[in-house]
């Protein structure tokens, strides 16, 4: 007798990351830099605390935060996070269009991940394609494979994918018939995860406007999905506006972002801005889903973002994060082989790390290797899409110093060295 | 060019229930009497700022609270919902088999929505057959024909289906070759959205039995998912055990249930007690929907079962509704025709109620004479499968004592009295 499971899922397998997770549980000697948890030190009790006890101060005036909401979300908190996202771009009392960035085509949902399973839900059938960048969010991988969607990786360059790779692709998919299965762009275009990297408004620009020259052979459109998770976990310097600001965007470009790493993960809140038409079915699959997020956990962001505790928080996470970057930086200066590198880190979570002389596979000495030190950490490949296009490559690694204490940074990092200097 | 939909997106199209809530929306003034939400004025906000303060009064120790939790639910929060489920089936203190409700088969869910949603992700396929009661909960209706899911209607009785209709139409489907394409019978099993009937442990038994019988035909496990969202919601008289308690239940029984309603809306958390297999499949699709539901709201939930709070609740919101239900049945024998009628209701948020001479769908002369009387109520034909096997029912309607204040139900069913005694 068959399961009698469908083919999603059949499809829906165990993600390698689940055992990277158990081994953490199972093992709490261990030091794990492959958690993309957030900071625990800096979750900000105190204010939570505080608005919790605002919001429910008057047993009525407190019931509208107990009752249920709108399945697209909390008026007040989709205008608010409207209004963000075009200061985000156009800055603080700027006059930008409010048009561009209207309250009703905004979204309140379960974490950025429900918007972006639910986009898939919406646009992918099996055997549609998702271009991807190379690396991309190993979580994303595991929907499209639940979906049957096949992700085609673009390599990535300093400011985003190669252009010239993104033409070649869709050049070739449409001699090849495949273009109609195309669906759309995914970029992870702040800070990525897990390559740290951040997209050019000018890349976001030209991508758009590649996307729109094939739309015509494809048979609909192209959509550019800018999952900008890590925006605002920015240590310095200025933000890059989104692809929103671009021309055309408003019917183009599926914006995903979320309140939980900036604010608290245990509060599980991301938005999108959509195009009206996608919007409309995204909330309607919303409806089906869940009718809302609930709305106790959106009334604490509306008084978090009215009261400027918000603004308070991301500025002491800011510095909290900026710091244990550059205390990690300074352990892998002072105890990696001079051969290993990184690109430079100016925001999110990560460091991704290249290791020219070994394999950093789950299966690979080196895993192993540290593993018997006491340490892990994230094999590279499993951020690389099953892409037979190219090998997957398997010499690099990403550790983050989002979970691990500033102890456990440079414990973990120097363990790390020892492993990687044997190696070589 | 077309919309570059997915079928599932192309599939999902505007329930019905939303131009209802529309309405209520834009003509404030209007009563309803078609909300499926939850009183108002009961809501646990005395209890909710008391457990919140409690779970963050100290900034190191509240953290957990704001933190990412595992994707299935928090350990403490799924044992006590095991131990609950079994409370319920065998009694407080009984020498129950507590393997038959292990914590490991026990998932955590936003609302008992999204696991009716996972468990149809995971187990069908378009096409594919559910056999559901007649009537039925009409949002699981929505989310089956997102997927492409035939339903197919079963005749209720007093104590629930009608096993010859059920064993009928089983035949049937084994005859014309689609009983592969059977999955499950979905099955609302207390105090039934809209019927108001209770399912007995007899029929569940004997439901059970059946679908049992023509596995080796199907080629799969035919499972009983048993929706027992409105259990807890019980004005008087004993339990029903579920059909978790019946021999073989462990891996053919899918039972999900909810501590949204029976607690608070806003707080958006349900649950499962699942088979091995099934509880998998569910939480790694979980996984890429939202990695677990917002564990702020989960820590609420175990305070509030442990400190008693809960059951404290439970007992209030108990004698609210027993109230409403009653004022409601008052009104109706004070203003309704004596050719309309009801079935008891002893548990719940509804009365469905037959209207022999009239038709009460949105169209109907009817609910539009309700309207212009300014009340409206749930036309019964929404309730029903698109199922070729018979006409669909328009007589009925569900009106609900759940959100109307004690005011508007008696003002509601007051101005509905005038409408029905016209329409004779």
């Amino acid at each position: 007798m068959t399961t009698g499971l469908s083919e999603l899922g059949r499809r829906t397998t165990e993600p390698p990351i689940s055992w990277l997770m158990g081994l953490a549980l199972s093992r709490p000697n261990l030091i794990s830099l492959a958690a993309g948890f957030t900071d625990n030190e800096s979750l900000p009790v105190d204010f939570t605390r505080e608005i919790l006890h605002e919001l429910l101060r008057h047993s009525k005036r407190g019931r509208p935060a107990l009752q249920y909401g709108p399945t697209a979300g909390d008026p007040e908190l989709r205008s608010l996070t409207a209004d963000r996202v075009r200061e985000l771009d156009h800055g603080a009392g700027a006059r930008a269009p409010k048009s561009r960035y209207p309250t009703d085509r905004t979204i309140i949902t379960n974490g950025s991940q429900q918007l972006l399973y639910m986009l898939t839900e919406a646009l992918c059938d099996p055997g549609d394609i998702v271009l991807v960048e190379d690396p991309t969010y190993f979580v994303y991988l595991g929907i499209a494979q639940s979906h049957g969607v096949q992700c085609k990786g673009l390599r990535l360059e300093q400011d985003g994918i190669d252009l010239k790779h993104l033409d070649g692709t869709l050049k070739r998919l449409k001699r090849s018939g495949e273009l109609k299965r195309v669906k759309f762009l995914y970029l992870v275009s702040y800070f990525q995860n897990p390559s740290c990297l951040t997209t050019s408004l000018a890349k976001k620009r030209a991508a758009l406007e590649l996307l729109r020259g094939y739309e015509k052979a494809a048979g609909h459109p192209l959509y550019l999905l800018e999952d900008a998770a890590y925006r605002e976990l920015r240590f310095e310097g200025d933000d890059t506006p989104s692809a929103l600001s671009l021309k055309g965007a408003e019917d183009r470009v599926l914006y995903t972002s979320t309140y939980s790493k900036p604010f608290a993960t245990g509060i599980r809140a991301g938005y999108g801005v959509l195009p009206e038409e996608i919007l409309k079915v995204v909330t309607r699959i919303k409806g089906n889903h869940d009718f809302g997020t609930a709305n106790l956990v959106q009334q604490v962001l509306v008084r978090a973002l009215h009261s400027g505790r918000y603004e308070r928080h991301l500025k002491q996470l800011r510095e909290r994060y900026a710091h244990k970057a550059e205390v990690m930086l300074g352990a892998m200066r002072r105890h990696f082989p001079s051969d290993i590198t990184w690109p430079d880190t100016r925001g999110g979570l990560y460091y991704w790390v290249n290791v020219p002389g070994a394999e950093t596979g789950l299966e690979s000495g080196l895993f192993k290797a540290a593993l018997d030190a006491g340490v892990f950490f994230v094999p590279g490949g499993l951020c690389y899409a099953d892409d037979p296009a190219r090998p997957r490559p398997r010499h690099e690694m990403r550790i983050s110093f989002g979970a691990a204490s500033l102890r456990n940074i440079r414990a973990g990092v120097k363990l790390l060295g020892g492993v990687l200097k044997s190696a070589n």
